[in-house]
């Protein structure tokens, strides 16, 4: 039986759901080296963060764990795949096949943590047929009729910032619900489409503020 | 005159230095196409966020703009490119020549944000001596001496995880002060190095985690 709760997504922190992610990475490189508990201070050791705030995070999303035993690698293994969604598969497609793209296509953990990238689209006419792994690239002209006739769910935009908007509205018009996006721009999307902006230049500026501001601002 | 103040990057939330870098993005754009002045209101619809969120943003930095009047197009983006550091030019190393550095390594907008790479290394004997751009790919054997005869302070570390412990480590012994991390794991380095984790796998599961709990989870 499934109950439907009121979105919880909207009052969690990013930081909190990138943490999650970690815990998860850590459970299961202990779900492969050693036994069966493991304590908030352990995890919070390998997440390089504090004991609290693994109890915080985790307080999020219903009570784990009892008091002085830990939590159950394998039980709680299981909870955090359920909490991010990650188990089951979703099927993704990739447009642009450039060289961040091509990067993507090729990252190793995408198929393993069950991202099935089912249609990769480009604009060239010379990468057009090009066979990638098990999928052919198509014409961009196909997005909409392959998003739907495939149920792609996400989809990965690794184009230039030009063309980013209109391909990202033909994907959600044909029932993408959610977009990795690569493309240095900020999409106007429907509110219920989930976006997440990757914008290496933004990192590296995320990075130069850190140093500029630890190390004394000008007035 | 310099004064210095204590660190403020630690209160300031990582969702506000994204903004920031976007507000940035909308003042240059306004820079080129139209007048002078810029309401919150305006930052705030090309940032999709609200006036009052804009507001609170750059009032972590001081005072800026005047009642009715807006803010000065020219003079919020200077002070936000020194708030953001990006006022001035950074040396930046690349480890890693695959993939995904090469894909980073072409990324047309590194150069002009004043991130300038002055070193690839990888280990691979077959990339080592091979031409990109101005730079010759050396051996990761080289890091620490190049690290510190180019006075990199940005490496962008782009291996695999089980080399990226030990490759943050000698490039942070070497003068690195900011890592910007495609490995998928967390560096274990000293409190004053600052790292920002890029993981395609996290971004994924970002999405995935909020379309779960939008629709609804199972109990």
């Amino acid at each position: 039986m499934r109950s439907i709760r009121p979105s919880v997504s909207r009052r969690i922190p990013e930081s909190t759901v990138r943490r999650l992610s970690h815990y998860l990475r850590s459970l299961e490189e202990l779900a492969r080296e050693e036994g069966l508990t493991v304590s908030s201070e352990e995890l919070a050791k390998r997440g390089q963060t504090t004991a609290a705030q693994v109890r915080k995070d985790l307080s999020h999303f219903g009570s784990f764990g009892k008091r002085g035993l830990g939590y159950q690698v394998d039980g709680l293994g299981r909870r955090l795949r359920q909490i991010l969604g990650v188990d089951r598969t979703w099927r993704i497609a990739l447009i642009g096949a450039g060289r961040i793209g091509s990067a993507l296509f090729a990252y190793p953990d995408f198929q393993s943590r069950g991202y099935d990238c089912v249609a990769v689209f480009d604009a060239d006419p010379e990468k057009i047929g090009l066979r990638w792994g098990d999928v052919i690239i198509q014409s961009s002209d196909a997005i909409e009729e392959t998003v739907r006739a495939e149920a792609v769910e996400l989809v990965i935009l690794a184009v230039p910032a030009s063309a980013a908007q209109d391909l990202a509205e033909r994907s959600v018009a044909a029932g993408a619900k959610g977009i990795l996006n690569f493309a240095p721009i900020r999409l106007r999307l429907p509110k219920d489409v989930h976006v997440e902006d990757v914008s290496l230049v933004m990192e590296l500026e995320a990075l130069s503020f850190a140093i500029t501001q630890s190390g004394g601002v000008p007035e």
